[in-house]
């Protein structure tokens, strides 16, 4: 799939088929998140992948923003919470969540679950965050639009409130 | 270009040539960063590019992580800094970094510059927050290769420290 393609057609997905996530798939999609960008080189992050159905299903209790059952969800830590390692970790979760469009999968990012409990889960230790989860799987059914702000809302030319006159 | 080339290909550019990029150009550059997935759908952000040379010239003087003179910088601007806003708009970047790629563009996101003395120049209100400065050209000569980690480093299966077995 051409790269513009991708990137236009990524939408947040929350139904998925049962179809398991292949091993040479999943190592795709952590191979192009070990390649983003980190400031200073650093690469202050680690990625959990889960494929186990009953470690899903026992995550999903805490995450009240995780819909649908995934197939494959990556647990995106970070070594602290610093706002450069958080643009770091959504970096490698955007490539992520790109790559899956190409290979015909959804994904949805879900901040809005208990850290403390997912966390205890996954065995990650007090000092390692995990801001971030991406549930991943084949989509089920038609995947709904979500209106986004024009252009014309969200750019400026030249300086803040700069009209854009492309 | 197909959609995991553009990832793999994407390196910070620090060094450009002097061509201007288009209107057409820009317009799909801000386009893919209104498109990115953002918490509830709240679309934090605001998009400020500047093409003006001696505007770029400005900004450089404040930016000790600005290397190299860009054709366009573009300023990427929060709500807040809040952990979310802060993904959101670092995944409005990566999209806009990707989409480089596969127009022949190179970019760097740049973290390093002072917020206060940019955020005048680009006349950004006190209550607006400016994380990341994206600079952006047709890049000149070699592009230089940063040591990443392995994937076996920065990968775990089922939890934290958990073996990856693909």
């Amino acid at each position: 799939m051409e790269v513009t393609e991708a990137i236009l057609k990524r939408k947040s997905v929350r139904r998925f088929q049962e179809k398991p996530v292949s091993n040479e798939t999943l190592k795709k999609l952590l191979n192009v998140a070990r390649l983003a960008p980190s400031g200073g080189n650093r690469q202050p992050w680690k990625f959990i992948a889960v494929r186990n159905p009953k470690l899903i299903r026992n995550i999903k209790v805490f995450s009240e923003g995780l819909s649908g059952t995934p197939s494959l969800i990556i647990g995106m830590c970070t070594d602290d919470m610093k706002p450069n390692s958080i643009m770091d970790m959504a970096m490698a979760s955007q490539n992520i969540m790109i790559q899956c469009v190409g290979l015909g999968l959804g994904s949805c990012a879900i901040a809005s679950f208990n850290k403390e409990s997912v966390k205890k889960l996954l065995d990650v230790p007090d000092d390692v965050s995990l801001p971030l989860l991406l549930s991943i799987g084949y989509p089920e059914g038609e995947i709904r639009d979500r209106p986004k702000k024009e252009l014309s809302e969200v750019s400026y030319e030249e300086k803040y409130g700069g009209e854009l006159t492309l």
